[in-house]
């Protein structure tokens, strides 16, 4: 046990909280300063946003229309004995079609909501329709899983587990006072049969004593199993004992003023202004419209942050071009609910972002939007950046950063030594645990249209055969790129290498430019990871959706989410992984392009006690999409247009 | 040779130009803005920098030291009959020890210069003691290959080309007049027998008619081979008849104000602003300041710019915590003379850099310096930036832009075959040839002392064996780190691979933190290509040390550049690859760490006529060198610290 459990996957290291109220925008970095340190603030411009009526068929349900769908589902009448926990409610888009179809000024498509509900350890998925008044369909377990439990539930868990007499032996043996408790729970995922037909839930704990930081002071080896149904503990392991806690010396994140020598020069204070104001409006709480770009932008739940009906105006080009695509980024894989954070003003997010661009000669600048998303996700913290550029360029951005999950080990010095498997120590008695993060993107691609092939570019090496001829050169070799539409769904199947490289278009085979270049899109990864475990071990076969880097399939409204609709003690039958063993057709279709962009995380003691943020990035460029390099005809700043600028401090403000 | 010369290495697609004269400081963003587009002055700053006289070992030779060099050759006894043509004549840097022992206050090591010359096709290197006065080390062709042509030559090379009644009639006959004719001059690389003995170059032409970007023009299919000892034209290659030169239509990239209509909305100016000036001073012309690095920074005719001892200074630690490393970018790959180009200010370069990172619940403001340099050989740009982070990080982002080589053809539409290969059609009759790109660095690592060891860290999996015993869980496999030391050259030859993962750290085995983990510094490569080419290719031998994307040689002074000292024509009997076949120890010394940046390139039609930015980095990270995150003490930033902002215009300025 020992040597199996210092090394995990995220998956047993995040607490699982489903909290609809904190999920707001944090596009709004251009609020007056008044307003920046006021979270509150900011949340109630939220509530007043969801008092709203909904404006396009993407709009989130308004708290009216929430109150509306617990109406319906209070007399529905299989609920009409008992009603349901809730665990997950929010609005069920429209088919694609008729959001393609709708525009401004239209009547909505009927408002619908997604809801799903625990009843006797029952899932029941549920769609209201808002207008009909009533439920219109109903399924109890559609797969294995269970939706992301509440925050309710995990707290009545917490108090089942302290209540119980050895758990509570077991921590005052090792000096901790109930009070002083703090827990995780990290998910319980899915190993066979033992724990199947059982709602449970896995809680371990932090001794709070002597730091605000207490997840660098683990209660080792304790972990207690609760069934969540019957509120009791299922099981208490105990195999930590003479394993210490680590000490809380040093653990403290905060600033704390002047009280100890700075490890750090100041630096004068920076800033970046836009005099003016910000190039980009918000207009019915979800449209964002900057430079010639718009798209509407949603906090989802699950997702976090969901962007969709992306387009690019391109005024000058004959065709009305124009692209869409709906972006899901699929925490789902092993349960997470990203859980969005309020950004600290002008820390986390300047007040715009600012790039350059070197031209030849004359220069352009590059001014970016950025639209960014914390979710703080137990102990770890996910910082993540949608990059809108002026070139059609898209960057997708994931930083990552948080508190470690810390092992408790009775060494106070690392072990070191040469050809032998380690766990980094990174404090006293504190081993920072390896593991690995993968967030899977979800990219509706729909490059000019709704039909799209992808393309495979190998790059593929040719070796001149009749050097005797007389137009043969002295060199050998060289490399071709070479065009290969993916058919089905296996072609696309893509496993990242250096040394056998590809390109991946996702391109509209009917929309040639005036050249006969297909208009299209191309994905490009940087620094990424794949899962080294085995295939059938059980946390692989339910994340089996880490086994390629790129996936493409045929567009299905219900196969949105990578790990599966349901994942919290899911099997993995119902996975990116299993819909694509049918290898169905993907050429000139509606296709969606899956991305996983991966971490490996090997800890050091810069990661304790709080973790530097380090991100990994892909992006989404055009490739002969534009007839042209679209910024050329973009003016250059000048310095008149530049503002000037005074010390803050220096006036009476 | 039609098939095989479409596709080539950047090797023939540049033009090999030695400037002294302009090589100057990007780092000086933060002139006042009278000052800011006035390149004139900005050379004269640098030419009254070089009067001055040195003050640290590593400064660059002054104007009065290159004056006395040329003195002392002048009454060399060798050269009394004939002089020498002079190819390179910089500071030859004294002897590392010297330089690491030397502290401000005590007399400078001796100055010396390195000088390459060429006489009667002999190469001649000589280092020159300014002291001494007089030639202390003398070397004739010390190995294959010559230096870097100089304009002067290559401006004599066209002539001859031009005087040639062949190239003349062949000229006329695409339509060209004389005076509309521009060319390039592509290194010629080494091929074989053919050319050896004889110093060359090959001209290639294009028609400046109608546009100033004469690159989107090319002669297609005219190589004039010129002796550059003969002066005369030893072959005319031309084989391109009736392919048209492309047209000059949507050529030009300079912005034409308001003529056309603009392609991009306006987006408000912006601006990265600090009231209280910059937190960095450059003392004595190269000496950089900042937050808590320091670093020596000087123009380098060959590298562009090198950084040497950067220090961080870590105050609260108990011993003398500081690091060095000297950083050549290794251009002489390809025998390309990194130019420095003067930077468009307030484009190019911000002010300042803003990046933000997050904390929890409370965060750091991520301010960087960035010394910047920008190169522009023949058609392209490359931008180099060294970002110095606060946290110990540095950041080395490689960014490329500048002009396709293009290829003419017949063909105005693109023909495209699946499972054929191609040739990107990016403009009528204009081709984008598919290239490489590869930027070697040469990093002198110098962890906490000289003595350093190269340790990979792979990412093992283990599989759980024994499922029957009473501690095993339902778990198969799981991945740890492993440590390997590499105690020769040939353990410390890297390709990267996604399925086969490992850490690369540089580590001083005799300084240990408190914990007992070795200080370090990890290389954190992100997106790179690596070569198709077949290894006995003659361009792959010359640039064998893309072979691998890492390598880690002993410390030798000599040993700096990875193509060889002297690339132009050189047959690769001088580089990393060959120093490194003799598999030499490298554990527990000073030792010297080697990453080529590598990028396909598959153009499109959004690079013509210009192409956007492309760019790349790889992170040199701290691994245990801090005891804890080093930037917890950093205060975090509050609206006080920030500017109050008007627009320029609206002021009298």
């Amino acid at each position: 046990m020992d040597k199996l459990s210092s090394l995990c996957f995220l998956i047993v290291s995040i607490v699982t909280v489903l909290l609809v109220s904190r999920l707001w925008f944090p596009i709004f970095v251009n609020l007056p300063p008044e307003d920046m340190n006021d979270e509150k603030q900011s949340f109630e411009k939220h509530i007043s946003l969801m008092s709203k009526a909904p404006h396009h068929p993407l709009d989130p349900l308004t708290v009216q229309e929430i109150n509306k769908v617990r109406d319906i589902l209070s007399s529905y009448e299989p609920f009409s004995n008992s009603f349901p926990t809730i665990h997950s409610l929010a609005l069920e888009e429209p088919d694609k079609s008729l959001v393609l179809s709708w525009e401004f000024g239209n009547p909505l498509p009927p408002r619908r909501a997604a809801v799903i509900g625990i009843l006797y350890e029952q899932v029941h998925v549920l769609s209201v329709d808002l207008e009909l008044h009533r439920v219109i369909r109903h399924t109890a377990n559609p797969t294995s899983g269970y939706p992301m439990i509440t925050m309710e539930e995990l707290l009545s868990a917490l108090d089942v587990a302290l209540a119980n007499s050895n758990v509570q032996k077991s921590i005052h043996a090792r000096g901790v006072k109930l009070k002083d408790v703090r827990f995780l729970s990290p998910s319980p995922g899915w190993f066979g049969k033992e724990e199947e037909g059982r709602r449970i839930v896995k809680l371990q704990f932090y001794s709070i004593q002597g730091t605000s930081n207490y997840y660098m002071r683990p209660i080792e080896g304790l972990t207690v199993t609760v069934d969540l149904n019957k509120q009791e503990v299922v099981k208490v392991a105990d195999t930590g004992k003479g394993i210490p806690i680590p000490r809380s010396t040093n653990t403290e994140y905060q600033y704390n003023g002047e009280t100890e020598p700075p490890e750090i020069k100041k630096i004068n204070p920076i800033s970046i202004e836009q005099p003016k104001g910000p190039s980009f409006t918000v207009e019915n709480g979800y449209i964002v419209k900057w430079g010639n770009w718009e798209f509407h932008i949603k906090p989802d739940q699950r997702a976090g942050m969901v962007i969709s009906r992306a387009m690019l105006y391109v005024p000058y080009m004959d065709f009305d071009e124009h692209w869409y695509f709906k972006t899901y980024m699929d925490a789902g894989e092993y349960g997470l609910g990203l859980l969005s954070t309020s950004l600290v003003p002008l820390n986390d997010c300047p007040r715009n972002s600012y790039y350059m661009d070197a031209g030849r000669g004359e220069a352009r600048q590059k001014v970016t939007l950025v639209a960014r998303m914390v979710s703080t996700v137990g102990n770890y913290d996910y910082i993540i950046d949608w990059e809108f550029q002026t070139d059609g360029l898209i960057r997708v951005e994931v930083g990552l950063s948080g508190m470690l999950m810390i092992k408790a080990t009775p060494n106070e010095y690392a072990v070191n030594k040469d050809n032998e498997g380690f766990e980094p120590l990174v404090s006293e008695n504190a081993i920072g645990v390896v593991h690995d993060h993968y967030i899977t993107f979800y990219l509706d691609m729909d490059v000019d249209g709704v039909n799209n092939s992808f393309v495979n570019i190998d790059l593929v090496k040719e070796e001149q055969v009749d050097n005797k001829s007389p137009k043969s050169t002295p060199r050998k070799s060289i490399y071709k790129p070479y065009k290969k539409v993916a058919k089905m769904e296996d072609e696309a199947k893509i496993i990242l290498s250096l040394v056998d490289p590809s390109e991946f278009h996702v391109v509209n085979p009917s929309k040639l430019s005036r050249l006969g270049n297909p208009s299209g899109y191309k994905i490009v990864p940087t620094a990424t990871a794949a899962s080294l475990l085995d295939l059938d071990d059980p946390p692989q076969i339910r994340s089996a959706f880490t086994n390629n880097q790129i996936w493409v399939t045929p567009y299905k409204k219900n196969e949105q989410w990578a790990g599966g609709f349901l994942t919290y003690q899911g099997r993995g039958d119902d996975t990116l992984a299993t819909w694509s063993q049918r290898n169905r057709p993907i050429e000139n279709r509606d296709i969606v392009l899956w991305y996983t962009l991966g971490f490996h995380h090997v800890p050091c003691q810069e990661d304790f006690p709080v973790m530097p943020t380090v991100s990994s990035s892909f992006d989404l460029k055009p490739v002969n999409f534009f007839d042209r390099n679209p910024i050329l005809r973009a003016a250059p700043a000048s310095v008149d247009d530049l503002p000037v600028c005074n010390a803050r401090s220096s006036l009476n403000f």
